[in-house]
């Protein structure tokens, strides 16, 4: 099943695709993390009213991110095999950062930039959404943890990651308990550059576990204004789904509705396609789409406005 | 007023300090989060419910984290002035990352370290807590926007840190549209060195914000199995609450209950404090203390343990 959520009347509505028409069921108790909650109790209930719910053309419904306030999105750093060549140090295991829930923006919303913000390139991404909770969650029983998958876009803004990084002497123990060394260190830190209000489309659809044989056979592409920038397949991400649960949950309790994000698609579409990081967002506006096969297709508008302008509302206030 | 939350048979309520005692409401519709959302219609129903309710002492309640799960917890990043003469480069302005309300550990409760976290030391933090939504807030109207201001114990796994920092060669925009160029970056990745399940320790109250007249006169202290290892003011903290509030707001919009950690305490006692950093909790065990003037004192237990143990029950089910 394919599961959604859209904003009808200022109210957020569970959403089921039914092929390319889309189910509304105007109820308060059936939300996308009501379903997370009870799959097995609430799915036939689901199954039956979208059977008998009015139906709407996609591109008239005003989308919401499908869980509109997950617990945490975790997201990992450099996890393509195609990054290998350019790492010169750093870790084989998943490197994560965390975007706070006010990132988040649903299918056909606009991405607001602004001037000050420099490039932000896109990332397209697959994204795990978690079933059930768990700590400590080994790698052959992750399966069992993941509700399902869905699509990330992964809004990057290199200028600021450039501003946000200390070269810096840090204190560690030195030879006796009150003594201390300095070591030079690179540190930078991704509040603002990964977590900017728009800085993560998500959706429109989390598809469950039962229709995605394999999360790591699938092509994930990559559109800028109707030119392919990416083609890539989710069996080049380095650490895998199972792998990538297991880790995490090694430090993280992990919930129902919390997003692990798997790391961005690179490789260049064999029509010529771009690196996404030419992509300049800010300077040349959008539509920008992320398509994974078995999971859809997820599209942004983006508004660049000038810093003095006021947010736009953008559905946050129904979500 | 000094408002947290405590658990009581499984569920979390209010608590109102009384001096040395704390009255505990048994009131699922009063919670800080309803507090914050109407802090005016309900500041006196709380008070009059507080001159009732029985009380407790302190040490005999199962403190939560006042907020159990706040939206965002932004965390600022080197924010102390006694940073300076260790920044060879890196922003004036507030630099942040987010961390995960499943880091969040409530008074007295007991982080739990494993051995392979390597060294893990406290941070003693001055926290804001958010109000009132926006975006965009200017810093002349940011207290407006504050409720109260609560402590925060940033706990910091250095080990974690390098692991989880890349040297690569970044993809940047070439000369012409299809062109790419590398330059050489440092990139460090805070989920895990940060984000970890009882890194956040905080509480145990939130003071409303009429009670601190200058959030950036307080003494901050951190202690370690009795001994002062800093003692430290908030005045010290390099960029301020309003400019903080005024710059995070730039970027995200800040909504009711989102924490604000402001950055560590650094100087060393008169009486030969260490450095925090010289602190091993993961090798020397706690009890670990953060106090602030006129907010309160947060203690956490320690507690090391194998890696194939399973996780403590902590509070986290009640939260």
């Amino acid at each position: 099943m394919k599961l959604g959520t859209v904003e009808r009347g200022g109210v957020p509505r569970l959403a089921i695709s039914k092929g390319d028409a889309v189910a509304v069921i105007d109820d308060d108790d059936l939300t996308v993390a009501a379903a997370i909650a009870d799959w097995t109790g609430l799915r036939p209930v689901i199954e039956a009213r979208a059977e008998t719910a009015p139906t709407y053309p996609p591109e008239e419904l005003d989308w919401l991110p499908p869980i509109p306030r997950p617990g945490k999105i975790v997201c990992l750093a450099l996890n393509n095999s195609a990054n290998k060549d350019r790492i010169m140090s750093g870790p084989e295991h998943p490197a994560t950062f965390i975007k706070p829930a006010t990132a988040l923006l649903g299918h056909r919303r606009t991405i607001e930039l602004r001037t000050a913000y420099g490039r932000v390139h896109p990332e397209p991404e697959l994204a795990v959404v978690i079933g059930s909770a768990g700590r400590q969650i080994a790698a052959t029983a992750a399966g069992e943890h993941v509700f399902g998958y869905t699509i990330v876009n992964d809004l990057t803004a290199p200028a600021m990651r450039g501003e946000d990084t200390f070269h810096y002497r840090a204190i560690h123990p030195g030879a006796s308990p009150d003594e201390v060394r300095y070591v030079d260190t690179w540190v930078s830190y991704p509040g603002r550059y990964k977590g900017t209000d728009g800085f993560c489309p998500i959706g429109p659809w989390i598809v469950t576990r039962d229709e995605i044989a394999d999360p790591h056979a699938l092509t994930i592409s990559c559109r800028h204004r109707g030119h392919t920038v990416t083609e890539d397949s989710t069996a080049n991400l380095r650490n895998k789904v199972p792998e990538v649960v297991a880790f995490i949950s090694e430090y993280m309790t992990l919930e129902p509705g919390d997003i692990i994000a798997m790391g961005t698609a690179l490789k260049a579409s064999a029509g010529g396609g771009r690196a996404v990081q030419n992509i300049d967002l800010t300077a040349t506006g959008g539509p920008i789409e992320v398509s994974i096969e078995g999971i859809g297709t997820l599209t942004s508008e983006v508004a660049t406005i000038d810093a003095g302008s006021p947010p736009l509302a953008n559905g946050r206030a129904a979500g």
